[in-house]
């Protein structure tokens, strides 16, 4: 089998579970309430699809997991699940703490049922993720549930810790490289190297394979947020559906901002003269790249690539779903092989 | 022992936990977004001391029905830490959602740290308590860990729902009697209950012993918020430390509010034409007393008092720590005995 094959045998289970969820754990005296998780999930209301639901991408490193580690991956259905509930329940808050009006091409919670109903259903959210990662134990038994839980709560303390970070970021001009990547680390990478782990454990993996595959996935994480990073400046907008140079633009810290910080003189004086327009972005941009903000970057996403191939192949497993993830893993970073 | 020397024992020790939880859960290098638990818990800051700590009384119910049920109390101690975190977790995000700024003589978190902040820092509470709550799996173990964690997650998904309830009520004029149970229900019994069951599980006692003092609590919590509404309007400002009649200022669809919307139309016509100002509350809790919405309320609560005891008793249960919890809902309810 490969990626796209275990992509059409998963996705429906996962759509499943995650529905058994929500609909299982909210029971129907709250339906209103729920209406505002079913909304974005993507499964109610308008510009519901799978445009609307995103692409799932972290139940399926889960399932691919726990399936390379010789486990069954109906076994972790629960944990896919739970990461999914979460990561969607991290997106509800953000989208308050960011202001963001729409997500997926529609309307967020909070510009939807407002401010306080949205984060008070994030937190119904975040609860049915927790019970969803608790029916594990009727899987996997409770031991093994009590360690995924163990990890699964870490990983929602790192959550919230990046995304302190983030905000707190955007309020001083004296950021450097060394206070992204624990940013990052928090924001983006610590929930794949859970997904990663999780489907480890349930596949009763050892602690050695399980710390390989968390290694291999935190820094697959942060090479994609690079790879972001890179795409946010110099992306081709017909690809990102992004406007050219748009993280320049909103001002975000991002690895090549930051990298123009320190190296740049010329870049350095526009930035802390406020605002970059649309008509300036492309300019400025170039600025950021004779710097050599492009290069250091991709080299970044490269170097971070290659740890967490490193750590893939230490594994030493070798099976279908083992090649999907490697298959998963170069796509999400943009290499062909 | 009586109640008075059950407090004494425990709560240093509550407070101990409390601690360990939130800086052994959170890292020193997140330290600066740590200072907002602290700060919420009533540890550090403006203002830090026990007034600005609460209680603590929900933790001390699960140790006394731990201990009333023939186990250890400090095996129940991760338990009782975890339900203090969550409600202090759903006190950070509905002072947000409420806009309410000050708490216990102080600023609430998003007073002054802004509300994404607050947002933020309610996540990471909340996933502190849920790693609190894994914790007793190390005293209990696993299997007894995960029937605790399908209670606290239960209760969660309560708390959300009553809050949902309560921030629609607001919006709307056609909210009855019928509407009013399953709101506090969520806001108040649910987590009284939950605690209860918490001290019961962490025991090992039987299921019906389980029930029946997830009864009483559940039972207790709705008697106490109904005197509580009682107070909020014919209560002695002196006592209460809030203006006479402040609910009815406020606006709160309250047990004696819904009662005399129902049964007299003066007071119906009054709240029709919209806020009340504190110079005619003493004026309008005299027309809803006149009504008989004092006598019911008073009524609601003692006959709501009185299934709680009885529950109770129907435990069995029969040792001075039986007798503190008896001795702690009397006092919550403001019976003598």
């Amino acid at each position: 089998m490969n990626l796209d094959q275990y992509f059409q045998m998963y996705l429906p289970e996962i759509e499943l579970e995650l529905k058994n969820a929500v609909y299982g754990f909210v029971p129907d005296q709250f339906s209103e309430f729920r209406k505002m998780l079913t909304y974005h999930m993507g499964w109610e209301g308008e510009g519901a699809g799978s445009k609307a639901q995103g692409k799932r991408l972290r139940p399926i490193l889960v399932l691919l997991s726990c399936e390379a580690c010789g486990g069954d991956w109906r076994s972790a259905l629960p944990a896919a699940a739970a990461v999914e509930l979460l990561h969607n329940f991290s997106l509800i808050h953000d989208d308050v703490e960011d202001q963001s009006d729409t997500r997926r091409g529609r309307l967020t919670v909070w510009a939807k049922w407002g401010e306080a109903h949205a984060i008070n259903a994030g937190d119904l959210l975040f609860s049915v993720a927790n019970a969803e990662m608790i029916s594990l134990s009727k899987l996997c038994g409770s031991k093994m549930a009590v360690s995924a839980m163990e990890l699964f709560q870490e990983t929602c303390i790192h959550l919230t810790a990046g995304q302190y970070l983030d905000m707190s970021y955007e309020k001083t001009n004296s950021i450097t490289m060394a206070d992204y990547w624990p940013m990052i680390e928090g924001k983006t990478a610590a929930l794949i190297s859970c997904c990663a782990q999780l489907g480890a454990i349930s596949a009763g993996a050892s602690e050695s394979v399980r710390q390989k595959l968390g290694e291999f996935a935190k820094f697959l994480g942060l090479a994609f947020q690079v790879q972001d990073d890179w795409l946010g400046i110099w992306g081709d907008p017909t690809v990102t559906g992004k406007s050219a140079a748009s993280d320049l633009i909103t001002g975000k810290k991002t690895i090549p901002v930051l990298y123009g910080l320190q190296h740049s003189s010329e870049f350095q004086k526009r930035w802390d003269e406020g605002p970059i327009t649309e008509e300036e972005a492309g300019s400025v941009a170039q600025v950021l790249k004779e710097a050599g903000a492009d290069q250091f970057t991709m080299f970044e996403s490269n170097r971070l690539t290659d740890i967490s191939m490193q750590a893939l192949r230490q594994t030493e497993l070798n099976n279908d779903a083992f090649r999907a993830i490697e298959e998963l893993a170069l796509m999400l970073v943009g290499r062909k092989s």
